[in-house]
């Protein structure tokens, strides 16, 4: 860490060298969504092993425990992705994993997280970080945040590292925005390492915090009443943390928001025509760049892809054109 | 060209030279499909340009036109994916191109082979080949084959040189068959660098042409009625090509059958667990890994997905489990 407390490119290829024999490095494909003067490539984290970035930072957490920590367990609270990756990486390590999620949380991520062999434990979306406080009391386990951690941070910017040096040419990122732990990491990546490249963050509206703490000039907490509406449903965290902001006021260029209608557009378009199945928190990078064309720099965009896990009746309505 | 009439590791590396401008080198995906002792690897080729292999050949083929022909354009029959590739591979050269496809092809096929620029003649499956002839005679188009010739082969080949170039270690590659394009070129770059791999074909049961006529020694020809039921509607060919049927003789291991409702179990676990969107056809070499593991070497399988040109409807029928 930098004496700033900031993730340094430093942390990011020392997170790279410990996950590497335990991730995928996911390819950077060409797309045809973009148009001539901003090609759109895709990162496509929805290939990543769990079906979403979430197992680089996870793993890069794990990895740094000490025995001690490791006797005692992870737990952690999650929308899904963040949970199945802790899980994954705390299988891998062969240490006990708990996860906290809202009921909310779709099937198919409650039932890939209890596949992974850690224990799911369910409440309402407020009541997440509580329950975690009194099962940590409990018994010891050690909490493994999703984002608001620099050991997480490091985790995620490691495809900072693959999209540069598979693109040097690059011109401007696009990243999904929830608690902040992807475009943190990514961000400190790409500008230690590619200072010129435009670094773009997207919401959804109804989860708009950032953008919202942004133009206020200080983080704001958004009720989960509206960020648990969206169709994102790894992007309902009611705040980035706290971390996550600093890093997103050091290296972000700006944050976009995109309604509910342009991330399900996004979602066909990136399945239909880019072959590339992906959940609706994947999608809203590339919905950033089909309703923001204005952030974007001349030259080739990386849209971050960011998962792939969605519910296979979701999908089939999105395929649809019904929902 | 050897002495014997079969492409030649050299005319394949020729074709790569030729044609990488114009085509997309997919990756090699790892996938959770195989078994610890034969994991299965997706080569992509639903993420190529057009979204399957075939402008791979297309472009070869069309590259070594004299200029007499490239002023009389080019002429082909195909159920829809080969139209799309010569299209596309015409359209970049600046070249006129028709197509004759069956009136049974998917819509989505139809519309994007219209959309790159071609001439569409829709006729009765039956009626493809002697349509093409009467054009042939009326306008001298050259007519491209879809799998019948040394160019198109040598073109289809390359995705066996990208195949042993990232995966050097290899046990098995497994292609789906219709006409026997792909499995010809890939069989003969394969055998050629790295002679001990297996090389399976699959074939859907309802178009087991090839699979028949190994069995009885001889090339056989199905009607049109059997073939044109399967549900992978890229495979609907009545017999592989002579030139083909010569390269499977000389290079493939063994070609296996896989039912309808094997196809459509891989489409879904491709789609759901590998987040790749494949069609049908491109289903169908991974459904002849997880129907017939007894053909498998120990060690790495790659699965060609050849292609994701798949209905919304269908796609969404598949997801859903109703179909």
């Amino acid at each position: 860490m930098g004496t700033d407390g900031l993730v340094t490119l430093a942390d990011i290829e020392a997170a790279a060298r410990r996950i590497a024999p335990a991730v995928r490095r996911t390819p950077l494909l060409a797309t045809s969504l973009g148009s001539d003067d901003t090609p759109v490539f895709a990162k496509a984290e929805s290939l990543q092993l769990g079906g979403s970035f979430k197992l680089r930072g996870a793993t890069n957490a794990v990895a740094q425990l000490s025995e001690q920590e490791r006797a005692r367990g992870v737990i952690t609270h999650s929308s899904g992705n963040h949970a199945q990756a802790l899980a994954r990486a705390a299988r891998a390590a062969g240490i006990s994993a708990t996860v906290v999620m809202p009921d909310s949380a779709p099937a198919v991520k409650q039932a890939a997280t209890k596949a992974l062999g850690a224990q799911v434990v369910l409440v309402d979306l407020a009541q997440r970080a509580a329950e975690v406080e009194r099962l940590r009391a409990d018994t010891g386990a050690v909490f493994i945040p999703p984002f608001d951690d620099a050991a997480v941070i490091a985790g995620q910017g490691t495809v900072g590292l693959e999209i540069v040096a598979d693109l040097p040419e690059l011109a401007t990122v696009v990243v999904p925005v929830s608690g902040g732990g992807l475009i943190s990491g990514v961000a400190a990546a790409v500008r230690a390492l590619a200072p010129a490249v435009r670094v773009i963050g997207v919401e959804p509206e109804l989860a708009g915090d950032l953008a919202d703490g942004l133009a206020r000039g200080h983080r704001v907490t958004w009720p989960s009443e509206a960020t648990g509406r969206t169709i994102a449903d790894g992007l309902r965290v009611q705040a980035v943390g706290e971390l996550n902001w600093r890093h997103v006021e050091a290296f972000v260029d700006a944050v976009v928001t995109v309604s509910e209608d342009a991330i399900r557009s996004a979602m066909r378009r990136i399945i239909l025509e880019g072959k590339l199945v992906c959940e609706p928190s994947g999608a809203v990078a590339v919905a950033g760049c089909l309703e923001h064309p204005d952030v974007l720099a001349p030259g080739p965009v990386v849209a971050m892809v960011s998962g792939g896990n969605v519910e296979p009746a979701l999908l089939a309505e999105i395929v649809a054109g019904v929902a």
